[in-house]
């Protein structure tokens, strides 16, 4: 079985990947520990609630999110050049998790703050604070964008972020509603528009 | 109790709004009878399973949100006035909403078809009809706007349709995991950007 901190990183694995796959109310704890080959009494050794774990999955896929975001916006090029490559990045995310078959799945926050915002306080503040930190990332690469002149003055920084992840969010919504990853090819130039520039 | 065909629709109307306050798999049978004040017995005389409920509500959501926004978009008006009072009027159920300290519930079937979608291929496909059937309407007003003059040719209207909502998706979700209706406020403003026109 593993080290103890190990059994606790599968716990939140496995759970992370159920909840993308099919939310939090409809997968049960027993079902979480038969993913992560652990016992029962060990997880609530590790979590005393399944609402605690869902806080530590929510982490953690902010944690990997950071991370990719990161390496594309804070990567070479023109400040838009990025943005785009994010786009694309995320598009391509959403093709590879449904290869061979599997089910677009579309954001794991995203499907979490429709389920849970209105249930658990707790949780609907970490994911609050999860896109928060996502509209700062974009707000600083439109930043960049506008010293670089890429965008003019005239432009909202931070409405426009924010509305590029409403257009993100509302894409892989439809993604996830046709089981089919294309509806996210055409965000890179709707956020042109957003930018006040030609798609 | 009163007739049959009243006790019914008590169901639907009990668990639209259950499932708009806490989810589909958050909801039980029992409670959405003691809602509707209907005997479980009759529940499954009048729906086979929570499942084929749940298409009802679905259904009955898409019929309000219908007339809701025929009577904004097809009503009187340069067409980008409608389209702009079709965000006002969205904004402004929300907020009515949650009068008297109510959470704010954003949209009932962005909010089904993120935690069903993976789930029940009949209720995907009902969400992802509803949702195609708010894009066509939308698109009806943006040619509209186009013969109008009032947006350029070089907007493509499906994507432009898609985008907005996208957008309100997006927005309606901010909205729900802040439990404030205010990023609402500024949808008009970017719709007129994806439109190509100064916001």
């Amino acid at each position: 079985m593993g080290r103890p901190s190990e059994a606790r990183e599968r716990v939140i694995e496995a759970a992370g990947e159920l909840f993308h796959e099919r939310g939090y109310h409809a997968v049960g704890v027993s079902e979480i520990c038969g993913r992560a080959e652990v016992q029962k009494g060990s997880f609530y050794h590790f979590f005393a609630s399944k609402q605690k774990l869902a806080l530590a999955v929510i982490e953690r896929y902010l944690e990997t999110a950071e991370e990719a975001a990161a390496e594309v916006l804070a990567g070479d090029g023109a400040p838009l050049d990025r943005l785009e490559r994010y786009f694309t990045a995320l598009h391509e995310r959403q093709v590879g998790q449904c290869a061979g078959g599997a089910r677009v799945l579309g954001c794991p926050l995203g499907n979490l703050a429709l389920e849970l915002a209105t249930w658990d306080e707790e949780l609907r503040e970490a994911l609050r604070r999860g896109f928060d930190r996502q509209v700062a990332d974009l707000e600083a690469v439109l930043r960049e964008a506008r010293r670089a002149g890429e965008i003019g003055a005239d432009v909202d920084i931070g409405a426009a972020a924010r509305a590029l992840v409403a257009l993100l969010e509302g894409h892989l919504l439809f993604a996830k509603l046709r089981n089919d990853a294309a509806p996210l090819a055409g965000l890179a130039a709707v956020a042109r528009r957003v930018l006040g520039l030609s798609a």
